[in-house]
């Protein structure tokens, strides 16, 4: 029987319909068409195919001895140099302001984000982190997203492990809405939303693991199979200036997670992404920094599109059940 | 150079970032994988394939001699019946209750719907309007939504044409927001949010064409390229109880929108949906139905679920022009 559920956090509507008795591991992935260039643009060697870098982690000298690069997007959807644009007051336009970094993730053509080590990964945040303080510091920019899209139906146009990084001029909508009601509730209730959703799926049927600092579980009014969230336990800890150990610690949570999520459905194509307090805030008592991973199992519809509520065919706890069975 | 858009209407962000130089025909439209059932549940003479239907419009009496069938979808995202489900004021969650149809809109296997007549489109419309006023009726339902999904990437699991249409309990979120803004646009102003836009899309770049009663307009802070609305220029028209003539125009618009999308991208993908007022809601001074358009191009990926968002690579007065130079 379909149900109506309301995420906790940002208020979106879900119907979760599992009529078609699919399990986690029905869905069908389609086969990636690979459109590869001839040489790939974030391999060594190519380094000159990609706009100059605006940052490298390495541990050798020479020009190809880098473990992560961060270069500019080559098709940016927002540039710091943007001047044009007028609008009016009904039609709201501003120049497209901003930064779009690619962070190639691996020298390693064919490694797979869920065969990195953790050590490999926490480059990837680290390489973040510095550019989203370089961000900061620039004064001009609102909020940090990291973001990575995982195969060509999650909307990678390069098969070599890349995620991608923004400064935005604004606040994200969904992250401002997240921040209204996470505020609303603690102004009704004093308590803390995130404290109270860590508490509830620590114990409750969506759990698939936690470890001392972070829970990842099931989201309970998903947009997609499979959304998965990873949260972190303790009130008031900041992304940008976290604890090398903790952030290690969240690396091993997330490659768990996508070595769960592999293993149910080889393949699976995904997008991730932080949420995180906009660049500057000062502590919120009423946020949590996490990571939402959403697959890219259905499609965007008419009913998505015409309503912004979602229709999604497996139930939240039965894939928690799922996945909790793969762990060792 | 790049723009930061917003709606009018819902007050979505868009970045307009036409780096790539692609122009409305450059997009790729992916080959159609058929994976068609080898009996059409949809065709004549395989009725008994589908649940028993809930209206017909025919001419003749045989069983097979319909034009327009409606059947409840064989899987339901609502159902009348739903009885399942318990929240709790954190986790909140109702049973999945409504109607979930489809509307069979044609006899014929291959008939695409911009090659229907505007009678044929029209016995489409006037189908869903008989639902949806047996929907009002009910009592219980406070919208009915009527989407279309035309191509497989576009979320269509058969290829006989059809839509779909829903009688929600709930007022989609989307909806509750365009409302809401309008709404309070009429109280800033004294002005009907809807009558201006029809009056700056009428007389700006991105008309398509209008015609006495409708304007056809690419969308100024689109979620796709190629994002095409319609609006009835008149205040104050009810679509579930519109005259016949205007019905008959709206549809001729429609079909004069598919057939230039058509000529620019054959077999592209789409959505689309009517934005109506909820059931039974007295007139509006602040708001006017209307279709809104989505094409499957690019991919909803992570910027996109991150933020809520749209990255669009086509700036919609570049498209507008274009389909202006396809018209007669």
């Amino acid at each position: 029987m379909p149900e109506i559920r309301q995420d906790p956090v940002s208020g979106r509507l879900s119907l979760i319909a599992p009529e078609r008795g699919q399990r986690p591991t029905d869905f069908r992935i389609p086969e990636e068409e690979e459109i590869e260039n001839v040489r790939c643009p974030f391999c060594p060697e190519n380094e000159e195919l990609t706009p100059p870098e605006t940052l490298r982690l390495s541990t050798g000298e020479g020009p190809s001895s880098w473990q992560v690069r961060v270069v500019p997007n080559r098709y940016p959807a927002l540039r710091p140099d943007a001047d044009n644009g007028a609008g009016d007051p009904f039609h709201r336009l501003t120049p497209g302001l901003g930064h779009h970094e690619v962070i190639i993730e691996t020298p390693e053509h064919g490694k797979s984000l869920e065969n990195f080590s953790p050590e490999e990964l926490d480059l990837v945040f680290r390489a973040f982190v510095l550019r989203a303080e370089a961000f900061l510091q620039e004064g001009r920019w609102r909020y940090a997203l990291f973001f990575k899209n995982r195969g060509r139906r999650a909307g990678a146009s390069l098969s070599h492990s890349h995620s991608q990084l923004m400064a935005l001029p604004f606040i994200p909508p969904l992250l401002e809405q997240e921040l209204a009601r996470a505020e609303a509730f603690h102004t009704e209730t004093g308590e803390c939303l995130f404290c109270q959703l860590v508490e509830k799926e620590t114990s409750g049927p969506r759990l698939i693991f936690e470890s001392e600092n972070f829970v990842a579980f099931q989201a309970f009014a998903p947009r997609q199979p499979l959304e998965t969230w990873i949260v972190p336990k303790p009130h008031g800890l900041d992304f940008l200036t976290l604890r090398e150990d903790l952030r290690r610690e969240f690396c091993e949570s997330l490659l768990r997670v996508l070595r769960l999520l592999e293993r149910t459905l080889p393949g699976l194509p995904y997008n991730f992404f932080l949420h995180l307090e906009p660049l500057g805030s000062p502590p919120l008592p009423y946020f949590h920094w996490h990571l939402e991973l959403v697959p890219a199992l259905t499609r965007v519809a008419g009913f998505e599109w015409g309503t912004e509520a979602y229709i999604v065919p497996l139930k939240p706890e039965e894939a928690a059940e799922f996945l909790r069975t793969l762990e060792p």
